[in-house]
């Protein structure tokens, strides 16, 4: 198969990242950039999303010679359709994620399992007296159980607000009623969106669009927030510690695992497994020095975040992980794992291990978690590592680079601790100027863009300017490894920032988890709004996902600008086709929910398009642009 | 534009849609014969399934330069993933469809409307018991309130099982624990669906369509049921009356409405509305004799089934029924109402009419309805059609043809009437060979087959072998036509078929509703394989939808395979470029839940096929063949 033609420089901004893709030149292993050079050119129809394949009266194709499906559908009903389920994917994504975690938490309110706990029992009550729940003088797996099923309606059909709607400030709920986009079930939304864009049902794209924007909403105020605060409750709330990232973090003389997805119901339990001093003795007895547990993309961010777990790498970094030659096993749980992990392992001594039967990969391993059997699951899994430290070449390992020292764990709780137990700080450094507004820097990697630099340049370029970034996802490691998640990358900063965040003892880039944790980000801006009496839409925040890739960040960026956070991508989806949903993307939406997205793949442009965008929000608050 | 090459005889075998497309050339308007052949060729990419645009590393396409997308998914995976989707769209129309009858219902349980009523209350006591709902000394709307509620549990996330799984046989049942494919809430299997096929999901396509079996389970035996059973206590369940179907049943001296779409809950308001003498003296003030409903696609069959409303078309008479340029007002529901129609009407005088939120089109009048205000939409719609009458131009009107009669309102209770209030007389007809077996023919019409062509010769050949006909759909309306539809038509059955069918005096072919109501088939093929003490898997029954187009139609196929009905489609979905996912539809299925797909364009083949898979199964049971 063709290799790219591009230079290990142009692909990657890391060394480690070279160092590995020099060496799958010599394995003769494959790897993405390779996968995309044989996929371009792609298909220009698909690009600008003007091909549809609803129904088999098709597949149909917009062109001036044939301006119209065969049903008589428009480029703009179409791109509306596929656009609308494309976010339907990462709702989904998101949000079934979070129906898992309420069934761990549910499990665990019934006592069907002995293997998960609630670890932040006063943050289960307090969330449990915010929506409503009775908790005094009552036991706690009784209040566990109201709380389980709380959540559970929220993806059910009967009421009209899912649950933390409560946190929205009132100007947003009444925008959203008056738009009829208030998002009610989670599952819901996706169903009618998916409803929606079947043949001869929503043809106007502007109100599929608002179907989008609703379906988004219940993703990031109930799907994604549940699966942030109920993982708290069950394996604890976050705070502040260090950590480190890069491909260092594996050891050439331990039994590497990596973990790999997105929920931390496996990895968690993995991590408890590897800990046990008889399977570290049993490791020790295969000739190895112990066991080196190292997290990958958002399953990373949450060990990391809650335990402080290595992250050895973000999206385009988990092919390269395998290909040190150094992993035994890769686990994974669900969402960005690439299929093609499975063959790289196969060209080392590496075993992918699936675990939930959502995600089962051809060739891999499944050893089904559920929640009676986690712990005997994982250290069954831990064995199979330890068993196959022994077929490793170790002629064939090559572990680039030192890693590199990170600080994690600010949750909202932990940023709040930080600040001294209010937020009133940082209004009086955002109003001040100090901290002249807040970006949320988010989301993934992508070969067509050189791997992580426009994460590392935006987030420098933002820091500089007195903003503070927010990161999480695979931004989390690109901001870790440029040395930006460490107090001391206070001297990159503007001098505003500098000071506050020196004194506060805190990095300029704040890492808040996972990409359901961006839920953490949608609340930390209620917070702010709800404080100062604003609606979000009138703060000095942005968003953005330079480097991103998967629906799920389409789906991250709908619902930021529909809770009113200006968002910026590095490129557009799959929507140039059609002039009403571009239009409504670039400057409509600004109308209707007082945001919108902006484009622009330079990350020393964005920086500037963002900027300009907190400048005018602090103006419209009549503070110092 | 390019008109189409065919002539109106290759295009329909019907003089009614001959007579249109030769108005509608004069007339210079564009059809959905046209748009095809400026859509043809279509992608081979798009048709075979192997083009992947799930995340922006693509689109994708595979190739024999290119066998892997960038994440490295193969052609199973992408094909796997692709029609996973499609069927999601599916299950989500039937399902989201039936949502709305519950929210309808759960409006008259609660007292929040004058328009909508019980009007089955026998039916309704029934399935409260059936269901496990205390019925007896208590208020009718009280029981209502927790059937309402029990409905909506099978939407939501805490259930294992959705309701009416009571219904299925137990093999069956067990057959579907052990694949892991009992389906849970019905939104939740769709949102699951739509996870699994995010990017870096379920990467293997076996099991991807493990789960699509489950998804639409639940369409089947939840949502859809949920729609029928809820519409019958809503508007009455069906009894056989007669009716009269074609484009004469349109009149040239009356106002004609045409409702099109597929819930009943707008339609059967309108049907109120004509019947006022206040606004049938209006229309004679504006110089018409009266007002005409008559009906399209599924709303069509709705108001058939129940009210002996005609029915002036099926999928591709949409377009045609407003050539005649006799139609006043098109007021549409939702699902498969081609986008062009609101082109189409601007050409005469006809409005198209929207009434649901969930399904605007660009160019057509808003009217809302809701639970509150049903009537009075109606009557305003009416009004306003009644105040376009005045617009029609008489000289640009063509009415073609004679309305045909037909027998419609066979709901399985109306059929247990007719058998005398007992499976038993079919049982033993089956068992004598007299019925060698039941084949439902559902689903569309699709242009790249001539219209109805295999829809009325499959129907044919199968009552000349003695194979009982159920109809729904489009289909209703080909069989109709073709005078299938009459006890009279026994003529052309074999003589087993003529026998029984004539000592009961009902037809050959029997239309038992719309698409939602293939649940009424599936439940027939329950009740018959409980009382025979059998699965449905080794009934002799068989399904066909011939002319299909659309997602629905997919998803109604798959449930029917998945509950144990082998299934003839005229050509398969766009799946050919997985050796997987076609092995496993076309045979593979077999060994797993008893029944698999069979792919066959020519209706005479079909036929075949169709039989020697019914002497297969007589013969299993030990029946003479």
């Amino acid at each position: 198969m063709a290799k790219t033609t591009k230079t290990v420089e142009e692909m990657s901004i890391w060394e480690d990242a070279h160092q590995m893709l020099r060496k799958a030149e010599r394995d003769g292993i494959e790897t993405a950039w390779d996968r995309l050079e044989q996929q371009t050119p792609h298909c220009k129809f698909g690009e600008s999303g003007v091909c549809c394949r609803i129904c088999t009266m098709g597949p149909c194709r917009i062109s001036k010679k044939a301006p119209l499906g065969v049903c008589g559908a428009d480029a703009d009903v179409i791109v509306a359709r596929n656009f609308g389920r494309f976010l339907a994917g990462g709702a989904a994504g998101h949000s079934d994620h979070g129906r898992d975690c309420i069934e761990a938490f549910h499990a665990v309110a019934h006592g069907k399992t002995k293997d998960y706990h609630i670890q932040d029992s006063k943050k289960m009550l307090r969330i449990a007296e915010e929506l409503g729940i009775a908790t005094e003088n009552r036991e706690l797996l009784d209040v566990a159980k109201d709380l389980a099923d709380k959540f559970f309606d929220s993806f059910g059909s009967k009421h009209e607000e899912v649950c933390f709607i409560n946190r929205v400030p009132e100007k947003q709920q009444e925008n959203w009623k008056n738009l009829g986009i208030m998002p009610r079930g989670v599952d819901r939304e996706i169903t009618e969106m998916m409803h929606r864009t079947h043949m001869g049902c929503d043809n106007d794209a502007s109100n599929t669009m608002l179907q989008a924007a609703r379906m988004c909403l219940g993703d990031g105020w109930a799907g994604s927030m549940i699966a942030t605060e109920v993982s708290d409750i069950l394996f604890g709330t976050p705070s502040p510690r260090k950590a480190q990232v890069n491909l260092g973090v594996l050891k050439k003389d331990q039994v590497n695992i990596l973990v790999h997805g997105h929920n931390p119901i496996v990895s968690e339990k993995i991590l408890e497994a590897v800990n046990e001093q008889e399977l570290i003795d049993l490791a020790k007895t295969k000739g190895a020095k112990g066991i080196n547990l190292a997290g990958l993309c958002c399953t990373g961010n949450e060990l990391m975040m809650r335990q402080g777990i290595p992250m050895a790498g973000n999206h385009l970094m988990t092919e390269l992980a395998i290909i040190t030659g150094a992993v035994e096993i890769i686990v994974v749980d669900y969402q960005c794992i690439m299929p093609s992990l499975v063959q790289v392992g196969n060209c080392y001594h590496t075993k992918m291990i699936t675990t939930a039967d959502k995600a089962k990969f051809t060739g891999a391993e499944h050893v089904k978690f559920e929640m009676h059997n986690g712990m005997e699951q994982a250290r069954k899994v831990v064995r199979m590592a330890i068993e196959r430290y022994g077929m490793r070449n170790q002629d064939r390992v090559e572990i680039p680079g030192e890693p590199v020292d990170i600080m994690t764990g600010f949750s909202n709780e932990a940023l709040l601790d930080a600040l001294g137990g209010s937020l009133t700080p940082l209004i009086d450094a955002i109003k001040a100027g100090k901290i002249r507004g807040v970006v949320g820097i988010v989301g993934c990697n992508n070969p067509k863009y050189k791997h992580d630099y426009c994460n590392v340049n935006l987030t420098r370029e933002l820091i500089k300017k007195d903003i503070l970034v927010i990161v999480t996802g695979c931004v989390t490691t690109a901001a870790g490894k440029a040395g930006l998640l460490v107090p001391e990358s206070i001297e990159q900063a503007g001098p505003g920032l500098r000071e506050i965040c020196g004194s506060l003892g805190i990095p300029p880039v704040i890492h808040m988890g996972s990409c359901v944790d961006n839920a953490r980000i949608l609340q930390l801006a209620a917070l702010l709004a709800n404080e100062i009496g604003v609606a979000i839409s009138d703060l000095p925040l942005a968003a953005s996902s330079p480097e991103w890739y998967s629906e799920k960040a389409a789906t991250i960026g709908t619902y930021a600008v529909a809770s009113g956070i200006y968002t910026h991508l590095g490129h557009p989806p799959n929507i140039t086709g059609s002039p009403i949903v571009t239009n409504l993307a670039l400057s409509g939406l600004d109308d209707l929910v007082g945001a919108c997205f902006g484009i622009e793949p330079d990350p020393f442009k964005a920086a500037e398009l963002i900027n300009e965008r907190i400048k005018a929000k602090r103006k419209g608050l009549g503070l110092e642009e």
